[in-house]
């Protein structure tokens, strides 16, 4: 096993201040990279590749070994726990996921966790080979990290049927009858809370909670479907496994972010672009870690803007307990070579 | 012509604290209204009907007349400012606005102020017919309200040809090119300054510039391409007409409203949804009036909801100057009679 008191991201989430803070990025396991596309034309769906955990193994190892990242985040996706929960799920080619909508209470009794456990079993199966190869190749610098939708951003997806702009329907249903849909956010509660405990089972060093839709909410709706249940997801894990620092990813929640520090418990905060690393220095920062938060399309642009990005977020935020990251998954556009470049800059960087 | 201190959207304005708020809605007059609907079944395309002075003039003053509203918004789209530049504008029923993609300095060239005031010229003569019967109908106690896209969101859909879910285009070039983005963002300033003052000469008393994409942007952009382009517009028209305020509605921009409303001039803030009403009433109306913020899927839902919503927002807000309105605009499906209890409520506030 490796020492994982010498890892820097562990290290920081701990509130240790390094020379140079560590790196990893938000979907660096992907379509950017051409090695991945190798694999993905061989192995078909995108689904069959998360539920194949040699490949999917294989696929997280990739960005690992070509940039020495700090941090491994598994190959999957946060849509395999309504999945597990029995809804229907597909993922169109250019188009995104595609679920059979969930609107009400009757439709509710579709979902159990009768198929769960087996269900993402294949899931932790990555982790362990994961954890396995990290140490076999000598990546002991390298987090391996689990993570889980948060139920507020899968009942998005659920009961929208994919992706959307307005969000109506889950709002709707939100502000219609508040009872039975948390009993929706409930049972995700308990289904995410599972589904974090295999994965550390499994090897996972560190949890991230992804509540990518969390901007949609007024601060009512925030406090009770987004802060509300990721308290109880990360004091049920601090129970279950109480080394395992646990970030957690609000995105677009603007202001709301210091109630979220301040309410959900969470280990770390993880930044979106939209925040700017100086205030985040003087609000978040001196509470707990932060993560973040350089655009992906200043990535995808790099050259000169990369540069004078990065290094704002550096010379704000590498002084207290960071880690370098983006403000949301590198865009599938980008040139591996400018990943390649901040990288180095990070490393370089004191 | 109507005795305008007397109004009560201009009294907020000037900072005056009224017993009950004045009240309008973004998108108002619109397709939830059957009397709208059936303007549009006889007119044919969305922008027909925008170009149509007598028609969209019609159409500004049905919430009015239904609801009373305190404030009228002219009925027109942001995007006439990029079709009066030359580029090709077409709106496509259920998908949206659709143009010609304008993606680097040599495209800019397609563009001109040569047919700028001639194309936007029906839309200072719906203003003027609007003022008359707002002034003929006795609706003395109503704003009439102009309004443009600011530079930032008109800039978003001309290059990226519609509406966006990661702007990757226009940050792009952004990131790459600023100096040359730089230029569209200039004639963008000058074409909305003079589009506004067309408008002001025609009969506006406030113009709102939405921003509805100043959300996208990390804090460096938000500074170059939100808040200064703004400030050059707000001074330009208090030059030009240093009566009439202009409302900034920098949606989505979380924290970051804070540096605009401390450097942009703006005249009052319009707040989303996502902004708790307490904090604005701490941050942003100790600075200046404030407008907004109820979830427009809130007013769809209605009911106890809506209402407990609603009093939230006034018990913060309504203690300052302040003018309630939705946190984005309303809803297609929103029953007309959820519009009408919030009136009433609003009204019965104190």
């Amino acid at each position: 096993m490796s020492d994982t008191t010498k890892k820097p991201m562990l290290r920081a989430l701990k509130g240790v201040v390094q020379d140079s803070p560590p790196i990893w990025l938000m979907r660096q396991a992907g379509r950017y990279l051409p090695e991945y596309r190798e694999i993905r034309a061989r192995q078909g769906s995108f689904l069959d590749l998360v539920y194949a955990p040699d490949l999917a193994s294989e696929v997280t190892l990739q960005p690992i070994r070509r940039f020495g990242m700090d941090g491994a985040i598994i190959f999957s996706d946060i849509l395999v726990v309504p999945q597990a929960l029995g809804q229907d799920l597909q993922f169109i080619e250019e188009k995104g996921p595609i679920l059979k909508p969930i609107r009400n209470a009757e439709d509710l009794k579709r979902l159990s966790f009768e198929n769960f456990a087996q269900t993402l079993a294949p899931i932790s199966e990555t982790l362990r080979l994961t954890r396995a190869s990290l140490d076999r190749e000598g990546f002991d610098h390298t987090t391996l990290i689990g993570f889980s939708g948060a139920p507020w951003t899968l009942a998005c997806y659920m009961v929208e049927g994919g992706t959307s702009r307005d969000f109506i329907n889950v709002k709707s249903w939100a502000y219609n009858d508040p009872a039975s849909f948390e009993d929706l956010i409930d049972m995700l509660t308990q289904a995410v809370i599972e589904y974090c405990i295999m994965q550390i089972n499994a090897g996972a060093e560190v949890i991230q909670l992804f509540d990518s839709w969390a901007g949609v909410l007024d601060h009512t709706l925030f406090a009770r479907f987004v802060i509300k249940p990721t308290r109880r997801i990360v004091e049920a894990l601090k129970e279950a496994a109480p080394h395992i620092p646990v970030i957690g990813f609000p995105r677009g929640c603007g202001r709301m972010a210091l109630d979220y520090v301040q309410n959900s418990t969470v280990s770390a905060l993880a930044l979106d672009q939209q925040t700017a690393p100086k205030w985040a220095a003087n609000v978040f920062q001196n509470l707990m870690p932060v993560q973040g938060n350089l655009d992906p399309v200043c990535l995808l642009a790099g050259g000169l803007a990369m540069q004078a990005s990065a290094e704002d977020i550096l010379a704000h935020l590498a002084r207290g307990p960071f880690i370098f990251n983006l403000g949301h998954g590198v865009i599938k556009e980008t040139p591996p070579q400018h990943v390649e470049e901040l990288v180095q800059m990070v490393r370089g960087w004191a």
